[in-house]
């Protein structure tokens, strides 16, 4: 027995659940198994213990290169520069404590967790929402480069092993980051909390023992490398040179504040008084950043930490340079080595604590990507697709598209974090300073209709950390452009650029088509209802799909009803014709011929024909399909169906009618179906429940 | 204005002849560019003068390299053992007659141009026939490798630098050959004509020539290497031993049989008297190789030729080997340089003319390939789609697969010919063993019908050839097993098991759809009429697409009708239900609540809930769709259409009716499907007329 040439299946609507989706999946699949059934977390809210280090693991986990990176700038200018870490890091402190006051005033005025998008877009208009959109993608890349990278160094620090092959090693953790957050594992709070707050305890230890050794028992605490001299670059920097690196130094110490405003995007995931919980999680957020910060650049100093730019030929030891095998380990590690002492099990626990920390930043980016994604997809500047929550596909292109990017700079940035700093810094800034502009607009506009004067006092209040805070992040992006952007921000921007264009190109397509299917007020030749319909049903031979395609057929009471095979094989032909006469079956049969064996072209022929004869009528062709389970199976299938649908659908007047017909195989695309659709987006946890639509099911 | 969530497009069927067609033929038009409008070719038919280079460019060229690898073999036993190649040289002839013989009968038996396959098939069973066409494969794909690494080393005797870059350029051919058939360049007599008769003409002026120069003028013609000792690996070989060297020698021999049974396929694109003028050509054909054969062997003889299997160190020139740089050139370029004279005219124009031919023999592999995939598709051993004839797709990736392995073939081997011939003969004599055995098997059975003596006696004298031909060409087989497993023998062999299995496996899948889906003759729950169909019109805004979808839906008059959308967004869904009824469509509108914006589930429940209510009726669910032109476009429209479509023909008594709304850019698309359809198959010469089918189109 013989299986029709162009019995439809499912087509590839079929596919885009099961073989087309392979195309991206399959792989993955192998990779990572099928998505755990996991509980959806729409309902679960967080308490603010749990719900600061869910969003602070990236900020926090900042200061952990942030210092560093202030001395690496400084050593430029030799050792005496270094006594203006102390006044960089009060700057750092400053512009902390604008940012976080600014924010807490976003997270009142913004519940919804809008974030810096929504801030910008309603307030500035879609021009400056798209900008800071693009920023905040580029961050997430960065953030990943960045975090996995200087990571791999404080594991490093511990472990010798990670350094000599840091690029592997950090390229091995984006991919299993990435297979973790494609598998759709819950991102429980407490996997968060543990680490962050092992990392937050540690530097606080470290830090209070620290000061104890040194100021009680006035221990002589030195870091490893506090015996290497520094050969500056530019020895004895003066003038405007020198406030040039300071400001450098300043804008790298900046780095401490990225993710401050990862809060203001999760306010909805927080428990009642969300606002006022988001606020306080942000105010105890910053308060542990700042004193992280200080403290161990204070440490720093007190243990003598030497560290250059070129490590390799600035450090000096013994009137030699270390040369470039030499490693330089992250400040806090060096910290760490000289107030617990080098390999105590204090120091270890806070080395992976660190790089722990640092890698849930990194996975923080994971979550951030595609929600944002989400929300631009909304404004239709991404497919819409996107939309949708917890799409897999979506997330999972999403996922798949930022670690492709991450992992491209870390390769070529050779996983150095001090260089792909250079980078990060600019992003961020952008989207401080356009969304504290939305803000001062955003009190501005309250305030023209605000009568109430105690509210307009609390307005006025707001309007000034805002204006302030819009100044001098404003400020810091002037520097860190001026400072960095030949050290590498122009990267950043050019990114930024590349985001920008093809969101505004996808949305001119997306408005261009809306323009063109507008449905007209007056009733157009598109609302002029058609006359009659024409069905028609394609037979190549009589098995249950076709049977049950002509039964369905007959049940739509079209004006006429006509079954349509193609003679590619004049003996099958036959064959059908004598069956179909023995059966009786009460429907015309009509035969095409077709000398060369194809099957599209008659079939298109003669529906167009139709066409012609009566050019206000529909024809309905009505295609019996196959719907198999394996990707494989699709190749042995339907392939002139597909074609001949594809055809049909360009063709105007007609409407195609796919009768499926289950085959036993086909169990399996179900229950993998059904798997994907219990997946839990990542970053559900940070986004808080859904909000149930109060419209609920009902007729009009 | 909005673009809908989950408005429809074409799908994927869109995409086989648009964007998925895309996976595979992007890249292939970026390189070949559209597929030339050229004109059909089935009523042209072959004159016998054109037939015999189009069909014998292959096993014509094989002389090319045949004498030289049974010199190769001989010299292994040292420059003694070369007096028997003018035995080998018989042995070959005879065995040449035996096949031309046999397959004159295959020809008058099989006018239908089945070939091995069918005659295998029809007269031995699916298992010999599969077994046959594995074979076939295989061959096709060592025909490419083989004579364009011979061609590659003739041309290399005229231009040295395509020697030094040998693989390189065996692979450019290959790549070139490949997107000319892929273009589907028209196969014309004449391009085949010129270079096979230049090529006749240039061997036999040679021998000719050559005869003359020494038996007339008694000129001492000196091969290039006619100077040089061969160190025998085995040297005194004598016995078992040397019995063994001489059938190994003979056998790579039989490399100039290669191609011998193509005529025996093309019979249907011969003029009247089809069979007849097809004997015909083989009989010249076979005069032709077995002259040139004998000539070439003859003159190597005459002029001193020496060819070594390791010419590196076997050959001696002045007591030392001529190491690795030396480039032992073919038998046939050395005797030509011997009788023209190096660097002459004539020289030139035949190695021109070798490479030219083998080339046009490698290319014949590219016709065949398809042509008897698309006859194994008839017997479902291979995906239906190939069956349609010159379907553009399936004959793409055909030669696709066919190119790859060449390719990969080259690769591996270095682009060594000798090499490669060792894998060659297999295939072709189980082909032929095996079609000789079905023929005898096809004489038995007429004889018991026939009564006529006349015919009987005919009958008889023809099965008599066979039964040699099978007979002889068995034994071959085994020799050439013997001699040549281990020498690469077992490659062929794994290729053909490959083919065979995978093959098995689809006819199997097949079989059992074919089972699962046979028509029960009792009516059974399928034929048995399903009460009533209820429509669902799924809506996302209303714009043109959504307003002819109600209008065609209206017109199928179904018992009920009901518009379905889902609450993503309550704003969206406001606006929407308010529009509703500002226009007064008269169709109820259903709004599904969706707390985690999804599309799918929803719908999906809903219509599962319509079924569990009255599981008796249809359910028939009428989806709006763009059709667009671009490919990307695809990723900014419908998907989740496409995944609500494929997951609704999953759920029973769903039939999905897609009602496409052609955008502008849709034109597009419709006119690459367009050029997609002008495009001619490669090999359609060769494949004669298709077969008109009487069957008419009618009415029953």
């Amino acid at each position: 027995m013989e299986v029709g040439w162009w019995l439809g299946r499912p087509a590839l609507e079929g596919l885009r659940s099961t073989a087309v989706s392979k195309l991206t999946d399959v792989p993955k699949r192998i990779l990572i198994g099928r998505a755990l059934r996991s509980d959806r977390l729409g309902e679960t809210l967080l308490p603010k213990r749990v719900a600061l280090p869910v969003f602070a693991s990236d900020p926090l986990s900042s200061v952990a290169y942030a210092p560093g990176e202030v001395l690496l700038v400084l050593s430029i200018a030799g050792l005496s520069a270094y006594h203006f870490s102390p006044w960089i890091a009060a700057a750092v402190v400053v512009l902390m404590f604008t940012v976080v006051a600014s924010y807490r005033q976003n997270v009142h005025a913004y519940p919804s967790g809008g974030g810096d998008y929504e801030v910008a877009n309603t307030n500035l208009g879609p021009k400056a929402g798209l900008t800071v959109a693009s920023a905040l993608l580029v961050d997430y890349v960065l953030t990943v480069a960045v975090s996995i990278s200087s990571g791999i160094e404080n594991l490093g620090s511990a472990v010798p092993f990670v350094v000599e092959h840091k690029v592997a090693c950090a390229i091995g953790v984006i991919v299993l980051l990435t297979l973790m957050n494609l598998r759709g594992v819950k991102e429980s709070g407490t996997l968060f909390a543990i680490p962050t707050y092992v990392f937050v305890a540690g530097v606080f230890t470290m830090i209070a023992w620290g000061a104890f050794r040194g100021v009680v028992l006035g221990d002589d605490m030195r870091a490893p490398t506090a015996d290497f001299e520094i050969k500056p670059e530019h020895p004895g920097l003066a003038g405007f040179a020198l406030v040039f690196l300071l400001l450098r130094a300043f804008s790298s110490g900046c780095a401490a504040l990225t993710g401050v405003e990862a809060i203001s995007n999760g306010v909805p995931a927080f428990r009642k008084p969300k606002s006022r919980n988001a606020a306080t999680t942000l105010a105890m957020m910053g308060l542990f950043a700042v004193t992280m910060f200080c403290g161990i650049i204070g440490l720093a100093m007190a243990t003598d930490v030497r560290m250059a730019e070129n490590p390799a030929k600035d450090l000096i030891h013994n009137g030699a340079p270390l040369g470039p095998d030499y490693v330089q380990d992250p400040v806090i590690s060096q910290v760490a080595e000289a107030v617990f002492g080098h390999g105590s099990v204090l120091f270890m626990i806070l080395a992976a604590a660190t790089a722990l920390v640092l890698f849930l930043a990194a996975n923080t980016a994971y979550n951030g990507f595609p929600l944002l994604g989400s929300i631009l997809a909304q404004d239709r500047y991404l497919p819409r697709q996107l939309h949708t929550r917890g799409d897999r596909l979506a997330f999972s292109n999403g996922i798949v598209l930022l670690a492709g990017a991450a992992g491209l700079l870390v390769w070529i940035y050779g996983a150095d974090s001090t260089r792909l700093i250079q980078l990060y810094i600019v992003g961020v800034f952008v989207s401080f300073t356009l969304s504290q502009i939305g803000m001062v607009r955003h009190w501005n506009r309250l305030l023209t209709t605000e009568k109430e004067p105690a509210k307009r006092r609390h307005m006025i209040r707001s309007r000034a950390i805002n204006t302030f805070g819009a100044f001098f992040t404003g400020m810091v992006l002037v520097v860190v452009l001026v400072t960095k952007f030949t050290h590498g921000a122009w990267v950043a921007l050019l990114g930024m650029a590349i985001f920008y264009a093809t969101m505004t190109a996808i949305r001119k397509h997306y408005d261009r088509v809306a323009e063109e299917i507008a449905a007209p007020e007056a009733p157009s030749d598109d609302s002029v209802r058609p006359s009659r319909v024409h069905s028609v049903v394609l037979i190549s031979k009589i098995h249950r799909p076709t049977l049950r395609a002509l039964g369905y057929a007959k049940l739509m009471r079209s004006d006429t009803l006509e079954a349509l095979s193609v003679n590619v094989d004049p003996a099958e032909t036959k064959a059908l014709r004598a069956e179909w006469e023995r059966r009786g079956i009460d429907v015309p049969l009509k035969v095409l011929d077709s000398p060369y064996r194809e099957v599209t072209r008659p079939v298109i022929e003669y529906v167009k024909s139709l066409r012609n004869e009566s050019p206000r009528d529909v024809v309905s062709v009505i295609i019996p399909e196959y719907v198999v389970g394996h990707w494989y199976e699709h190749l042995l299938h339907n392939q002139s169906a597909l074609r001949l649908k594809g055809r049909l659908l360009f063709t105007p007047g007609v409407m195609v009618t796919s009768v499926p017909y289950q085959l036993q195989s086909s169990e399996v695309a179900k229950k993998r179906a059904r798997k994907r659709q219990e997946w839990t987006a990542p970053g559900s946890v940070r986004r808080g429940p859904a909000e149930r639509t109060k419209d609920s099911s009902t007729h009009t």
